[in-house]
Parts: C-alpha cells; structure tokens; sequence
C-alpha cells in the first residue's frame, strides 16, 4: 500500500458550554450528523462523506477547547511501531483500549506532545451511517445540509515547543513538513504538516500557552460552496472571523468562524494537493500576513490572539 | 513517510500525426507548457502546477496512440525493489539509464503488462520552469491558459487480460482499487486504482486489442473551470466527446474530449479523496452507464469503441 | 418608468397527465412551492424568489402540452391599450375577469397568436408565501429545495406562422427581438424575443403544428448550481435531454430535461442582459446547432421532433 | 419598446493622479479595453461585453474623484422631454454638442444634481471594438484579462440633499427604488435606484460633502469570477476594501478595492432582477450594516469615511 502509517486526521473531541446549543450548531449549521451519544453525555458527529463511525466530540465542560484530536493509522501493527517509538522520543504513550470512551473505535495509542495537546492514534474504527453508499453509489447517501461539511480535513495548534511537536510528527509519525512560515530571526513559527496528500493534516504555531486550538477544519467542494457557507453563517447569526478568504498557504478557500462556545472553526476547500517529493514552502516574516489572508495581505486582531 | 512506493501517475509519451498543429492545440487549448525538445523531435510539456521537468511528451507518428505512461516513485531504492518484484511476477523489466530519451528524468524501470501497455517507473526527475513558487508563492507563477490544465492525473488504458494487470498494479506496485465495474457474471471488466489520495491514478478496462488508450486527464480546481474549459473548447473548435458530465465512479466532474490526433483526452475536478481503508465502491453492470456517465445513465457510442 | 408595457414572462399553465406525480416532481425535484389549489383541481406553484401569488399551473389532461403563458403588464391601463392593439392586429381578445380561474390573479386580456397559442396579460396579482422578505431581507425566506428554482424565466413555443407571431409580439405588445435563426433562404425561423432586459421572454418557432409548447424555463442563480441541478436530476431519475451545456444564443448556460409527462423544463442562468439599443444576434443556418447546443454544435435528435 | 426613458448607467470619467499607472490598473487588472485618447489626453475604455464606444474615462488631475456619471437613454426625442423636465424640476440644463469631449457620444443632456454629482444623459453613441460579435457569435470576440470586467453596472454617489436626487431621478428620469437604508428616525439616508432590470444603476447616500464617489461598479458573472478577481488583486497588489463578500442590499457578491488613486471600485455579480412592481426592500438603521456588509453585518472603518 502507498499510503501506511498515518492515514490522515480524523478525529477531534471539543469542550463547549452549553451540550444542546452546540449539537443544534454543530448539526444545523455546520452540516455535521450525530450518531450517537456516550454514557457521560458526549455527542458523536460526523461529516455526510465519511466512513467513519465519528469524526467530531462534543463534550460539555466549563471551558472551551480541545480534549484530543485523532489520527487515523493504516494497521494496528503500526499502532504498535508508533508507541515503541513515542517513547524512544522522549513522550508518554497510553494506550486506550477500545471502546473505552469512543464509541466504535479501537484500541488507541494516546500522547501528549510537548506544544500541550493530546494526539491519539488508532487503526480501527466502525462505520457508521450516514456514509457514501458502495454500491451504484449516488453522490451522496444523505442530502448536505447547512453549510454541508462533508469531512474532517485538518486542526491548527498552537503551543510552546512547537519545533519539538513538529520534530515528532516528522520523525515519528511520518508527517512531510508542506509549508512553513518564518519569524524574522528565521526560525519557523509555523509549520504545516501532510501525512499523505492534503495540503495539510495539522499545523503546529508557536504560542506561549500550551494546549490551544486555533481551529478545526471540515472541507468542502469548492469555492460556491463557501460563499453558500457564508450565507447561512450570516443567516444563523454565526460570527465569522475571516472570509470568505483565500489562505496564501496551502491555497485553501476558507472561512474562519466560531462556534457558540468560542471555539474557531474552518470550512475550506481547493488548494494542492501534497506529495512529499514536494519542496517546502517557505513564508518568511515581512510575508506571513499573505500566507494566512492572502487577500487582505495581514493578519487580523484575533489571529494571534483568540484561541480556545 | 506515510506515502511511500510508488507516488502518482506522472507521465504520458502520447503519439500525435502533426506535430506543430498537436503543439498549439496542447499549449494554446490544453493550456500546457512547452519546456523542450528532444533530439529526436519529441516535444515535452507540463502543467503549469507542476514541479516534474515534464508530464507529457508528445511523438510525432503514424497513428494514434500512447508510447507509455509514467510514474513517480519514493524513492530509487523502490526502484531496485519494484525491478525485482516485477521480474517474480513474470514481466520483463527493462532498465532505461538516466536522461536517455527522457531530459530530466532519472533512470526507469520499464515494464510491458498483459493489457500490453508499457509502463515507466521513475525516482528523480528534475524541476523545470514554470513551476509554483516555494517563498512567499504566489498562487501561480505563470498565468494559465486555455483550458488551464494544472496537473497531470490519470489515464484510462484498454486491453486483454485486464486482472492480470489490476493484480500487477495491486501486488506489486502497491495501488489499491478504488472503484470497480462488472460484467453480468459478476466479474470485473474495469477498475479505478489509487497510488495515494487521487480517486484514481489509473484504471484499466477489459478490451481485445492491447495497449490502446482510452483517455488521459489533466486536472482543473472545479466545476466552473470545466464550463470554462467547455467554451474554450467550442472557441476552438474541439471535439467534445461527453460533458460537461459528473462520473458516477470516483464523483469527478469532467469533459471527454479529442486532440487533433484522436487521442481522447479528460479534463477533470473534484470527487472524493481517496484512501486504502475505504471500502472499494462496485457498478454492477446494470449500472456501469450510470458509473461513467452520471448524467445521460448510459454509455454514449464512443465509449467502447473509441480509442488509439 | 423606465420600464412600461409587457414586464415580464410571468405564468404557465401546463396540462400534466398524474397530478400528483406531477406535484412531486415540481416540488422536490424542481423545487416550486405549492401555494394553493383550484375548486377544479389545478395546482398553484411559484419559485421562492417570486413575490407573485403564482407562476406555474398543473391541470390534470389526456395529453401534456401548454394552456396558457402569462405576461405582466405594468398597468391595469395598458392591458385596456393592449386589448384594443390586438384586435387592430387581427387576432381575438377575450376579457377573462379576475379570480375566474386563477386565484389571485387580475382580470386578463387573452388572446391566441399564429402559432396556436393562448398567451394571456395581467396587470394585478396578488402576492403570496413564500416570497422575498422587504424589511432588513435575507437572501431568502424559505430555504431552496430540489434543484433551487428561483423565478420563472422564459418559454420557448413552436408552431406554424411564427412570423406573424413575432410580428404580433413586437408591433403590439413591444417586444424587441433579441436574437435570431435564419434558414437556408434566409427567412427567420426562430426568433428570441425580450420585453425588457432578459436575455429572452419568449420565443418563437416555426413548426407544422400549432399551439406546441418546446420548453419552459425557470432561473438559477450560477453555472455551479446548474451543476448540482444535474446531479439533483440524476439522483431523481429524470430524464435529462440536453446539458449541461450552453446556448449560443443567449449565453445561457442550461439543462433540458422532462417532466413526468413528458413537457421539456429548462433550468438555466447566467447570459447577458439585453437591453433595447443592442443590435439583433444572428445565427444563419450552418450555426444554428451551436447557436442552440454550444458544445456540441449540433441540434441533438430531439430538439426539432419532441415537444408537447 | 418595454424599456424607454433612460436605458442605464452607461459611464463614468474618472480623475486620476497619475494616467499610465492608471492605464495599466485599469487594462490590466480591471480588464478594460481601451478604445482611444482624446486630444486632451483622456483616455477611453470600456468593457469587453459593451457595444458602447465606451464606457469609462480616465482624465489626469490633482484630486481622484467623479468628473460626471453617464446614462444611455432610448432616444433623442427622450433627451429634449429630459431637458425639459429637468429645467422645470429647477436644475440647471447643459447640452453638451455631439463628440464635443466624449468622442463616438451624440449629444448630451448635462445638469447638476443637488448632491453635487453631474449627470450627463445621452440617446446615441457609436460602437467600438472589442464588442460583442452579432454573427453566429463566440461567447466573446477578445479573451477577458485580469479580472475580466464585462459591463458597466452602477454607481454609489454621496452628497448632501440626497432626497432631492433621488426625487429628480424618480420624479424625472423614472428611476424606480430598489431598496433604501434608513435613519433611526425613519428618514432615508441611501437608496439604490433602478432604471430598468438591474438591482441598480446608481445609489444615493447623504453625505455632507458634495459630489462625493463612493465607488464605481463593473459586473462579473458568477461568484467563481468574484473569487478569481480577488486573487488577482492580490497578486498585483491592489489593496481590497472589502470582499470577497455579499450585499444585503441588491444581493450582489462583490469585491470593493482602490484604483492607485485611491478611487474606490466595485466588482460585482449575482443578485436579483429587479421590476419596478417590485416592493422596495428597507433597511432599517441597526441592520444597515448587514446590508451592506452581509457577512460581516458591520460597515467597515472606511465605508462612511473614504470617498473620492
């Protein structure tokens, strides 16, 4: 098999405030379907184009941000290799038994990276409907709805020792470094990171607070598609934080938008697609405004600041 | 490196009648670039989001048809690898030396499968101009043209003994069959396989004459540049084979059309994003018309019959 | 006002063979709305961006075909000026009072042209649910369904003396023609006709058989959305004639397809807006089939030989 | 004819600071043509899908801003009514002698509105290429460039007394309102005028100084244009007011950016055809900002503030 080792990301379980505002959000408009729920009250959702038996978590807590996000191994063989060599790197590996608090998921292996978030991976996951039909498939088994997030695409994290985190995934995970934007001493900052083809599966951003989630991101078809997006964030009083927008990075078409709770979110679309024979591209300080809004050329007020 | 064996498909020799007359068409409609000229006559070309030296090579000929299509492999160790697992599977291998008929292109491992195609597999493979920016890029270097084709994505080959081929592909070369069509028996008679993420690399379909081409496509960012590419076409009096369409296989929105030569070209967007834990999707046969063409639900006269 | 006279193509009665089956079909695939019934069993429906009370009429026949197309007029005064200039021109008017048979629509002056059909003027009609909003309105008030619909656009009528129809439609009611098809000799055999900035209103076909409706068509906003009418169409098996494709004529980008009873729909967007200074467009006779199939550049079987 | 009086916005002369930087600006970003010089230096441009000679000036001066805005009417008869009419409504009336300063213009009704704005009205004007071929046309007779502006659309003039210029643009030259913005004491502040199809053709804001341009607007055809618009923009530094985004107002998806002069433009699509039995739409005061700013439902610092 081409791809092996990590697949993609997949998986992330968010802290919100308020259970019944956020699953409406989250279903509604954001477009994603609940599949179920947890013993503890947590509530498992997924895009319309995924197998997966769940790709997103909500679970209620006093504040904002992220649990966990998931990735998504080819073999439970590599599970093994992936935690041997956490530990070799210097991490804490645990590992998760199935089932144990992700309903239809295997066994993970579950760290936490020196940036403050916990990353886990796993190789077996139910399906779950509603899924794309495998048979005389139809484009879809479900019709979208809201803004019609079809899959989970990529998280952005920001924390200290983010040349570590990045060093991890690299050496450890087998993640290919796609762009990276530069501090004026030339040291990076920012690092986006491919496991196979997306332009990026997780980006890591230095930050002096450990843990924090930037975004989230689910993907869509193509540019109509965010600027249908943007019609029914403004309809549903949705605040948008950046977009409709073209990132210089990656090229993805996008959206930044926040979630009740505060957490921010992204619908993207376009861009490369990544092969790791690829060079690296490189934003250096005087350009970053560009990498990340390339039409406004800067940063805005929350970039750097709002995080959940 | 979680990609690792063989990367994408990357190349197609294709054979033209008239060579200045197939230049304009591929560089003023396809919207390629000319990036040289062998000795011998053979012009190269790429899209203009490529990095490769070339993608596309075209030979001045008596017919129709294709010479070889190339692929991109991790690394030149997997060549030593792929030369022996070729050679274990009964076909012959054939070691062309570096930059012998192809500038720019490290050694290959060239094999003929049963459907009677021959195919090229490559490690190193130099950059040529244009090519995307890697500081501070823009999102193209050089303004695209024509119809706009970007990058080179796959290629439909005909011929007999189609399985043995599928089964080459699978066993040793590491793709994984993405989609599949069947005959009344339940057997298959074509089949989509992936290398990565693209929905398909390459797909072969059970014929009676060896090594004929059915279509090789380049890739656009989305449905408007397809009906973009449908006006271009008319403004240049191309023949349009099928489309705008949708595939019902790998969801891909596309035009079928013809070079000056016969040769069926596709120019393609979107679909879904592969990856090898998904389950393989299957047209039954009642179905197959639907599977190629979304639309219309059935083959048009040409699918079948023509090809070069 | 700038605009005076004939407004617009603003109604359809069309005689369907399964009511309900009908009802379904304009409903979830087309994506009207109903917004009432006649004591006689007829249907009302409209697109969602229409504020008149309705724009589509199913009656229940033996046979598919038109009963009527409707034009609103500015003013009730003009429809007085109107009834006198038609019985100058030669043709019949009848006075159909208001409500008789179209709920809350005016009184009529209705008359037969040429070519066999009734095309019916009001000045008055009501407003009905759903329709835009006017105070601080959002893009809509009822989410779009099926193919999305928005407003009723043109009809594309055939029969015999079409001349005189024409003649009929720009001496009398004020018509412009905006475009038009010659035959061998020269003499015009379709002519697209505007009443004020539309690509077309109407036009007009000549054909052996009278009163013979070819397609009516309604709006969408973009060419992504006639992308995803397409798919719509697919998933609900319905029979797509033509597209999608472009006219020539007009520019419109558009889909033929069939209702149940076998009355040719259209959807269609995008094109140019007319305005009365522009010269007149002309096809002559060896483009006629790119002037009505942009990418083929051909009339395909059934454009001359199926109407209802 | 259905459309008499005044046809539609048709042009606008323009001051600049500097006239081959804003050549190239306008050429080679806007994607005007340019059609010719005038004795004193002006340079003409239009629209690639305008049959007018032209459409836009460029004049060289010491200040940015609006020299005068222009509208095609339907006849020259119309221009004397108008000359009449303006005198009596107590404005002040110039004829302007055929090709006197606007080469390819017949005469022109010129007079002064209250907000400062001239307004010159005129029945005939020449053709020029590139222009839209009326023989068996292609979608377009010279490939779009830049951001490929096709049409001249509307206007936002800002000035004091804009209730009298809207009541001699009703009163007199039968513009009808689309939609207005209102005070918190009810009273009107901005309305968006039609004199035919179009959402609008010049919109009116009370603003204390006089003969102010908010922006001047081309027309694109879909949202997809609007995108690719913004990328070109950026990719020539042009610095992006506002955008990509939507009006709540008229429904159009628009870009608003600055010419080097610091001239605010408009590009624009999408939206809904207006008919003058329409309903006009209200903003009230505490939604004004969601219609202009759909997404962001705020103005931005500059929408009040930055005029020319």
């Amino acid at each position: 098999m081409a791809i092996t080792g990590v697949l993609r990301a997949a998986m992330m379980q968010l802290r919100v405030l308020d259970l019944e505002t956020s699953v409406d959000f989250y279903t509604n408009v954001v477009g994603l379907f609940e599949v179920g729920r947890t013993s503890d009250g947590r509530v498992l959702l997924k895009g319309y184009d995924e197998f997966d038996h769940h790709s997103f978590v909500l679970r209620k807590a006093e504040t904002a941000g992220m649990d966990f996000m998931g990735f998504k191994v080819a073999s439970d063989a590599y599970l093994d290799f992936l935690a041997g060599r956490t530990k070799e790197f210097g991490l804490p590996v645990e590992i998760v038994p199935a089932n144990a608090d992700q309903p239809g998921v295997g066994r993970r292996v579950s760290t936490r990276v020196p940036t403050g978030h916990r990353l886990d991976f796993f190789a077996d996951i139910e399906e779950s409907d509603p899924k794309p039909s495998i048979l005389n498939p139809e484009i879809w088994s479900v019709e979208p709805r809201g803004i019609g997030s079809a899959t989970f695409d990529h998280a952005l994290l920001f924390g200290p020792g983010s040349a570590e985190t990045v060093r991890y995934l690299m050496e450890v995970c087998g993640f290919a470094a796609v762009e990276k934007g530069l501090l004026p001493d030339g040291n990076t900052f920012v690092t986006w990171l491919s496991c196979a083809n997306r332009a990026h599966d997780v980006a890591v951003l230095e930050f002096d607070q450990p843990g924090k989630l930037h975004h989230v991101a689910y993907k869509l078809d193509n540019w109509n598609d965010i600027g249908h997006a943007a019609d029914i964030m403004t309809m549903n009083e949705v605040t948008i934080d950046a977009g409709p927008m073209r990132h210089g990075a990656t090229r993805r078409q996008m959206i930044y938008f926040f979630d009740p709770s505060g957490n921010r979110l992204e619908t993207c679309t376009s861009g490369y697609a990544f092969y790791p024979d690829m060079p690296v591209r490189v934003w250096d300080f005087d350009h970053i405004g560009k990498g990340i809004f390339y039409y406004t050329r800067q940063l805005n007020d929350n970039f750097l600041k709002v995080v959940s």
